[in-house]
């Protein structure tokens, strides 16, 4: 007998995290999720029921207010189903969003990780395959509430910042 | 100004993770401690301060009860120092040693983490780069205790096992 | 209209090129063959018709006369078929085997380039993709004979021998 | 005793190949020449002797005439103190720099072989370490002449071209 396995969701909104190369084009931008193919498939999660969920796909220096809204109310209505979510999203405005969640409904019953990446997951170097599996982790075992994660560090919300200097985040 | 820096301390003691290939000989062993050219350098670590101390380099199907003394007091010795641990360590006795140190010291006043890998971290598909981002996390916010971390979940001593015909680790 | 493409067959035969690992044993050996799935699937090759006939799975320090006399005559059979041919095979006795290859008929009415690896391709650091590569192209434009493809160096039969000290094949 | 070294030069002129990514600014871009490090390095080449010659770092969709005559100027330049020389270019306007070295001065003393790449080398899945170790081994046993390789496939000058929508080279 095994133990029982976790329902973790992602939630894909874009970002530099899951952007990808056009080689028509020569470009670089949010066209699909990659989270799967790219990150995911490549980890070992026997004890994970894990599914993904794209509610959009963009740069986050693109969201408006609605954007925000959209993604805070996929977060509350799906949470009742999970045990934990992740939410990819583009740094620029990660701790905007995160903000923004944490406002509108601070009371979640499961943990929601805000994570993404400074380079893209195709990259050898990336630094996103980290970043998830940090997040995926910290879905399955922090209390309740809004996070982020990312580059080994957990921060609670609301207090996060992007650090554009040192090309991380830190708290404040 | 940052937030401050977690202390990691990662104690090697050998095992599949840290087994490395000899072109000359054409075999694959434990040689010397791997963890630190393979494994970290390329995790982005920006609020934490890792130390690596090298206690031995052994299979763990060799380790003896001698040996699992040894690594029980290096973690006792080193622990007042660092504000978490991980230890590196062969799967086959993993459980063994986790159970070992924990009936011996069953208080430490910081999270100690056990892991290791099904593959050496030399293999391109090797589940030691998941496993050794994981525990560095588990070590920065689990509160003090005895744990293994496997395949994005973690098991708090003692009731753990290898899970042979799943490669992998599961409760009991 | 493209340019015609190129058949060219692979012979698998072993080695370290094609050794990988049991995660159940904790061992690296000769299984099946892995070249199409680890090296040729990430290459790119448009203008190739590209087949491989697995003929044995033997470390090369095992083979004995019977196993080369097959080896040469499987290249002998299949050689109409195919523009060019790449022969996998332990760097240990590949330098034997292509002599007696040589010997035994040396009009072959394509090349037939042999190569292996120093680490197995399942390795991060491996030098199997690179070996692969060059002798995929070498067997497309060199003149009908027997070669031996290594680090990218192109050694004609039969003066070619393994130099153990500098792990790389050189010129006697 | 080992054969004698082959001497390859590698004159840089930018494109995809060699574009890299800021993370400051989110783009990717030609910025300063990644071959050694990103794809040389990773080679083993115990039989040859490598220089790298930056001559520019530009998009090939930004050549000028000058740009080129630059170019051939340099291989020109160079060629002497050379048994081989390969030569990275973009993808865009390769086989018209090819075409406008071939008429200036179709007379050469060593094979040049112009490379480049669909995807940046710094990708996971680029075409550009396949590229550059076809392109290293063509420079050391073709005759003289301007060639173009790529995908497993070598187009001696000036008669080829980029079938854009099937993402690589042909001859015409």
């Amino acid at each position: 007998m095994s133990i029982e396995k976790k329902r973790i969701l992602a939630i894909t909104t874009g970002g530099t995290i899951e952007k990808s190369y056009c080689e028509s084009e020569g470009t670089i931008a949010n066209r699909e999720s990659i989270l799967q193919k790219k990150l995911v498939q490549r980890l070992r999660l026997p004890h994970t029921d894990f599914a993904v969920h794209e509610v959009m796909a963009k740069d986050s220096l693109q969201m408006t207010e609605e954007d925000r809204l959209k993604i805070s109310e996929e977060i509350s209505r799906l949470a009742s189903g999970y045990d934990g979510m992740i939410v990819l999203h583009g740094t620029d405005t990660m701790a905007d969003t995160l903000r923004f969640c944490y406002e509108r409904t601070a009371k979640t019953p499961i943990p929601v990780i805000f994570t993404g990446a400074m380079k893209p997951a195709e990259f050898e170097d990336s630094d996103a395959r980290q970043n998830v599996t940090e997040a995926l982790l910290a879905a399955q075992f922090l209390p309740p509430g809004y996070y982020l994660s990312f580059h080994s560090r957990i921060f609670p919300a609301p207090n996060v910042f992007k650090d554009r200097s040192r090309l991380t985040f830190d708290a404040n």
